[in-house]
């Protein structure tokens, strides 16, 4: 019995089953672990950025945590985009890295570094096992951290010897995390939300794990009895939508229409999120977007019981079961491609259950809207603003839930995780990735507008344009294993996407788009 | 005059003129201010690693510093591995990372992070101007720090306030990094080492800056006069390589077989180098690779003047010139494509004054050995250790250079950062991919067994091989625009190769080698 084969065994007597791995030299013990066992899942990823982003996923459709398994300070720093995405999701991670043998590290040999400084700055918490009989115990506490409450990313840091030595006194069992409960609800400002919901031009703002369907639903309530407005963050973790679930009003990610949407609140009750604030700040535009004025409630902040503040306001206002509203998703379009055509091409064919993984960017400014009344699907959303997060999370998401998951992808931003490809293709996951084409970082085209930029250069144009050459993206998705279609129009799109559902296994499809902006 | 334009102008100053770019939101005003100016490169990468790895192989050949352009913490994250690689060549480097302005880190946006400890962990310096006054100061001791001696990278983290921000009080001229010396060799040592050198059984192990053709020359006249070997580093940053230059003995990457290099030594003499250590740790086999009673004495560390330690060592020994000795590269060669054909086609055709980044791994365990007399050219190795330097890196050398570079790569490490090859196509750049296919993790097949793991069950087996799908490299290469060719014989490979160093711009051919091990 080795320090792999504990962390192996204390990750099972977890829950903990699957593994999106990267592995090298140091990793090699855990790997070999992995042949013994049966019932835990390694994917392999081409790339760190994908196994974090998947484990990421993963999380965010099952509520359980995977773990990442990664090389040295390198394989860390790759995968360290997508985990901070996943902190901002608040997800529960388990993020292994593999590290130099305990007794080598002084050597300063090449791949020598401060693993334990770059993991913590994802401010979960860091677990760095010196013995073969600490490891169980690391791990276990690690897996504790990761669930909270809220969700976080926990490292373990697995030095080679402790990995391949023997334990001096084997457990009879492996320990099991302690599963802490949410934390309670303040009753004082219960009763005070209530009161400001019901008298005062209020809103209730959800977050976190408060968007799936049965709180959205509860939340309606709240709403409908108090004349509160409800609101959801711009970027949920993972949101319940389509006909059926009360759709909120969603922040806008622009900070000035943002601060339109809330100037006129005197009460802001948070449910599952923090204050929302500006995503960049800008010149002249304040950071907050809330009015001065307005009280900022935090009744259920992350990590506390937000179905139990929700289901207690129902009571408090004695709010009656509303009718969902209804209406109908888009008819499936016709014609010219374009962001329009594109939102209704989704909404209309999305499948019952579906996942999307949104990247969409500038190009899918339509979509939300055109989903609001589409098959019943939950959104996964740029919780963390690290691009390259969408293919990523497809990933873990399809092998979490063996749904269908549709990727929506913007070529500028798929490109920073591409390599996700070949392991939806190996793993026959069932992704449809819809990669929108404009061969523009567009979204600069417009940031540079709002900080102020207003003129644009040669030199600046050349690092907005992704032309000369474009890229084709088809061809990369094929040389990466997954077949692919170039669409020219809408009813082209149509018809891949009921091609690709009905399709197992990833299917890639690219939808030329001109520019938004 | 805002800090952007502060920063450019500082930059320009100090020589720095070619800047490596992935811009977001926080560093349009950097990008704005390059529209002012016509002698500053940038150049757009897809991904941050790409952008660091360039600017790693801009100061390999070059010796002189370019910028990045990184987006915030995560910006810089995708970019530290090949940071790391670009510290442990102790390249110079200036590292420039937009941050949200500084009035908004407090509200915790998603993007929020710790840059500094993520940069912290690169053991460099890193610089963090709070006014638009302070950042010409910053920036020309970050590009100090840059130079060293011994280089290093240095981070400036630049917030968006400070970089649009008019400066108070404009400088008339802009501050210019002050270059010290090298440090000076130390007399005793010198007399101390090269008596060492004439009575005891011994060698000079050279490394960082002490493999130019002119150093690598002195060397060799040393160790002619004294009997001691010249050896050199198992990963040089830039090392001078063909006929007409001295080539020492190269430690074996293998921690027995480089122990056994050095078994029999009673002195090791350090120049350029550290003392060699272990890449990674082994059960059972010591982290240091020398003997233990073997003195070693660190004549000439990093940082310090090796040109002077060689040339002291030169007169104090009265060595005399050597003739350099006569090897003939060998003949291009035909039949079938395994690693000698490969390693001898390379050897056969390589232009003058080429420019190498190997990161062949396993398949390229022969070019080392047949390159010896081939034209005269430069070797860039994997320093850091952390994979998916090779395009990248050529992407700067290509760009510092002009000379043709020939990009030796695996499949498996090409595929961390495969969006360098989109870089290639838009910049027309000189560069040959020779892309050697086994379609597995080759090394890891070697490091498992090495570290005791013997039996490769159904789990493991699926970490190390990169098939189900295969992936098909050209279709990728061709995607991001170059253009590729798969060879299916030695014959095939020679062709493709004259034919590539014959056309401007990049080119890319797939070697499939059977797994070497």
């Amino acid at each position: 019995m080795n320090g792999a084969h504990a962390l192996l065994a204390t990750m099972r007597a977890n829950g903990v089953t699957t593994v999106f791995a990267n592995p090298g030299t140091s990793e090699m013990h855990f790997v070999a672990a992995l042949d013994d066992v049966t019932d835990v899942r390694a994917v392999l990823c081409l790339f760190e950025g994908v196994a974090t982003g998947a484990a990421d996923g993963y999380a965010r459709v099952t509520g359980r945590a995977a773990a990442t398994l990664l090389h040295l300070g390198p394989g860390l720093a790759n995968g360290w985009a997508n985990l901070h995405n996943a902190r901002r999701a608040r997800v529960p991670l388990l993020n292994v890295i593999g590290d130099h043998a305990t007794y080598h590290a002084r050597y300063d040999a090449p791949l020598q570094s401060d693993i334990a400084a770059v993991a913590g700055a994802l401010e979960g918490s860091v677990h760095n096992p010196r013995r073969p009989d600490d490891v169980a115990g690391d791990t276990a506490r690690a897996i504790g951290d990761a669930y909270g409450p809220p969700g976080r990313v926990a490292t373990l840091i697995l030095p080679a010897d402790v990995s391949w030595g023997e334990l001096a006194t084997p457990p009879t069992s492996w320990p099991v995390a302690a599963t802490p409960d949410a934390t309670e609800i303040n009753e004082e400002l219960l009763d005070l939300a209530a009161a400001r919901l019901r008298t005062t031009r209020s809103a209730i703002f959800l977050g976190g794990a408060a968007t799936t369907a049965e709180l959205l639903g509860l939340a309606e309530r709240v709403g409908a009895a108090s004349g509160a407005n409800v609101m959801v963050e711009t970027f949920p973790t993972a949101m319940d939508r389509g006909a059926g679930v009360f759709q909120p009003e969603r922040l806008i990610y622009l900070s000035e229409f943002a601060a339109a949407q809330l100037a006129e609140l005197e009460t802001l009750v948070l449910i599952g999120a923090d204050e929302p604030v500006g995503f960049f700040a800008y010149p002249d535009v304040a950071s907050r977007l809330v009015a001065k004025d307005c009280e900022v409630l935090a009744l259920a902040p992350p990590g506390s019981d937000a179905g139990a503040a929700l289901a207690a306001l129902v009571d408090l206002l004695d709010a009656p079961r509303v009718a969902v509203a209804k209406g109908r998703a888009p008819e499936a379009p016709s014609g010219a491609l374009n962001a329009q055509s594109l939102a209704a091409a989704i909404a209309a064919t999305l499948p019952e259950g579906a996942i999307i993984s949104d990247e969409s960017n500038t190009s899918g400014i339509h979509l939300y809207g055109a989903t609001t009344y589409a098959a019943p699907h939950r959104l996964l959303t740029l919780t963390g603003g690290a691009i390259g997060f969408g293919l990523p999370v497809a990933v873990g998401a399809a092998v979490g839930s063996g749904a269908r998951v549709i990727a929506l992808e913007s070529d500028g931003s798929m490109m920073y995780t591409i390599q996700a490809l070949w392991t939806m293709a190996r793993e026959g996951l069932d992704v449809t990735v819809v990669a929108l084409s404009n061969h523009r970082y567009a979204i600069l085209d417009f940031e540079r507008q709002r900080v102020g930029v207003t003129a644009v250069g040669t030199a600046s144009e050349r690092l907005f344009a992704l032309d000369q050459p474009t890229i084709d993206l088809c061809s990369v998705a094929r040389g990466l294993g997954v077949p692919a279609t170039l669409v020219t129009s809408a009813d082209e799109l149509v018809d891949a996407l009921r091609r690709s559902y009905a399709t197992p296994g990833p299917s890639f499809i690219e939808v030329p788009l001109a520019s938004a902006f």
